[in-house]
């Protein structure tokens, strides 16, 4: 019998080009700009992990941008300026040029200029040919180095992946904005978020992670919103105050900034970022935040219950001013505006011992110690108004027992749009998903 | 202000507990099972890595199976025999126990025994409860490094990591197993595959992968099918033949297998698994495989256009026999039973360069070659009946230049059940979703 052994690798020359510097090397990659200068062209070359210059002497012949390739040639010593180029210290003096696919049409729009000409609408709508754009590849590089950098830091301190199911019974959060599915001929949903499950599964392993999509049919079209985005949540049990949950978050937050810093310069300096080490985030409780928006901004919500995206912006703005911090933690908000499994503060039941995380004027993280005591659960329950034996496979962790535990839920789109600097959460997004869109 | 600092770590002890032989140390964790001696009593207590063996003179108190507690005591060598505490080298000689919390009541049944005596159905409908016996925790646990290993390859490589849409307009296999939602007034479907997003994204990133939820209606309810289950996607860009996609796949889980034999040891062992490693699988033709089953088990199926599970066995079976590999790919299906987006074979039109992996006599992986040539779509869609127009967000890609490319879905559920020796695949999922099954 045949057999197939282990290959089907990236070239080592793509891996870290600058060791083959002087050498001949062979490599592939799609055409993605064409400089023809009388004598000589160079040809810019997209591959797995940038975008390489070459120089091809006397005529180009068949191949165009947009072109798949195979180049051999040899490679030189450069300095070039262009950010789009990755190495710029090297370029490849091209021996011969095999084309091995031809685009059967030019693009609709210019992805080789300095700006892409494009709206939103039509960015969108070609999701697969404006992500070509080096500017919007790069966004999903440095999304996906902050993922990175988080997981690294839970797999570090203790955290189980785990998978939770996206088809549920009921909503953990409630309310209206839930999707709701036929289920073999039963009503089912699509998850808001997977805080049951994360709340049973730390009881298992303590502590755990998950890294998924949730789902919010979000009936708003702003550029805060989206009905599906990729949720970072983590639940960690025996913790001794909700204040571990928010050391926790620093930890990973740095951990992620600093992987991007390391590992993703290239994305960061085409992104226009540059991104401010921290190894401490302010905190402000609920009701300071308020007094502060009342004094600073004469603006008086004291009696509202939440945080309005103006007041999320004004105290970022208040905090950058008086500390340099971009993120802020506000804790304590009042017990009704958070879920029934969120735990109250024992000296003032109003108030829970919860948390958001605001960053660059948003919210990017809601968290806080849960309810892990199953009489004060269904004591919570039923001051709401809600049936318990509704809950009953949630209420049945708590009765066999859990640990004191809590957590948080971030939304890595958001995360990624304030690190990058992006007016709309959707351009931090691949395939965006609103009231108003469901393709490509 | 105040100011939150990096925290909520890990305690040392825990992550590297040999390292405190003979010292004093503090930790939490659930007090697992309680073996009371007369004299003294083991208290073997369940933490964020694993159950460690804690030793209490006289009166034991309060505590109880299920309690969380908080411990201090003298790290003391030890050589225990029981394979469900982790490390067994070592046992605590407990100075101070404080009860942190107390479960309402006993566990509806004993996760302290050698075996768990339940039903299936009892176990998912109390997973969170079931999962914290030990050997179903390794499960999960051994999940977890199976898509460790995998991504440390699928990035070490060159491969992006991406996040595809799961409410989708149109299903990349079609069929009747799709959910439908209702989004906003418009049919939506969730998604089958993120096939057509990983071949956008390839001609961005030219490697990606994903590791995320699909679903499938699957009306059968077999050991073998899930509703949602979790796909691991790649897909390469720049291929040459469809062979570099196998021999990628082979190397991902040899990465995957040594990951288990390096760092998850204690669960292998729990579950009785000796993983064999590997450096090669063989290959046989989908017209091989049939004649193969016809001589070697008289069961004539030389017309059907797929393989049955019945086969899939036979040859899993009859390969082992031959070569020793519990791996086989099957390459050369018939086109009429792969996807349109499949490419076909130039040498023969009614065979497809694509293969599917088994495993211990199931297939776990479906990949491929796949069209990039437009016109070459565009054509096949035409022969299938297909309306082009409907699939124009799709081959729009194409038509703006995708280079060759191909890659690969494992089911990571499937891999899972059958590393383990798992009679269901339900019984390596968290929270299972069948037909008649939606909670918890």
């Amino acid at each position: 019998m045949e057999l197939i052994k282990v290959g089907g690798k990236l070239a080592p020359f793509i891996k870290e080009p600058e060791q083959f510097l002087g050498k001949d090397v062979d490599f592939k990659g799609v055409v993605y700009r064409i400089k023809d200068l009388g004598n000589f062209s160079f040809i810019h070359v997209s591959t797995a992990k940038g975008i390489l210059q070459c120089i091809v002497e006397g005529e180009l012949g068949e191949v165009k941008e947009g072109s798949a390739v195979h180049i051999w040639g040899t490679v030189k010593k450069a300095e070039i300026k262009d950010k789009f180029i990755t190495p710029r210290n090297i370029e490849i003096q091209v021996k011969k040029l095999e084309v091995l696919s031809t685009p059967e049409a030019s693009l609709p729009f210019d992805i080789t200029k300095k700006k892409l000409n494009i709206n939103n609408d039509v960015k969108f709508d070609l999701r697969m040919i404006s992500m070509r754009y080096p500017k919007e590849r790069a966004i999903f590089k440095i999304q996906e180095g902050l993922v990175q950098g988080l997981r690294n830091y839970f797999v570090a301190e203790g955290c189980t992946e785990i998978r939770t199911p996206k088809i549920v019974k009921a909503g953990a959060e409630g309310g209206a904005n839930i999707f709701e599915i036929e289920y073999f001929g039963e009503k089912a949903y699509l998850t808001q978020s997977p805080q049951f499950y994360k709340e049973f599964c730390a009881g298992v392993f303590e502590r755990v992670f998950e890294i998924a999509p949730v789902f919010r049919a979000e009936k708003h079209n702003t550029n805060r919103h989206l009905s599906e985005y990729t949720s970072v949540d983590v639940e960690l049990g025996n913790i001794e105050s909700f204040h571990e949950i928010m050391e926790f978050e620093v930890g990973a937050l740095q951990s992620a900034f600093n992987n991007l810093k390391e590992n993703y310069q290239y994305e960061l300096e085409l992104s226009g970022v540059e991104l401010s080490g921290f190894s401490e985030i302010p905190v402000l409780k609920f009701h300071e935040v308020k007094e502060i928006i009342k004094k600073e901004y004469k603006v008086d919500n004291l009696k509202e219950h939440d945080l309005s995206p103006f007041e999320e912006n004004k105290i970022c703005e208040y905090v950058k001013k008086e500390t340099g911090s971009e993120f802020v933690f506000v804790t304590h908000y009042p017990s009704s505006k958070r879920p029934f499994y969120a735990k109250d503060d024992p000296e003032n039941s109003e108030e829970t011992l919860s948390f958001d995380l605001l960053y660059k004027g948003v919210e990017i993280t809601t968290g806080g110690q849960r309810i892990h005591d199953y009489n004060e659960l269904i004591l919570k329950m039923k001051q709401r108004g809600m049936r318990p034996e509704e809950f009953e496979f949630f209420s049945v962790a708590h009765k066999y027992g859990l640990l004191p535990h809590g957590g948080f839920g971030m939304g890595l789109e958001r995360l990624t749009q304030k690190v990058i600097g992006l007016d709309n959460v959707k351009s931090a997004t691949m395939f965006p998903r609103d009231v108003h869109r469901l393709t490509p």
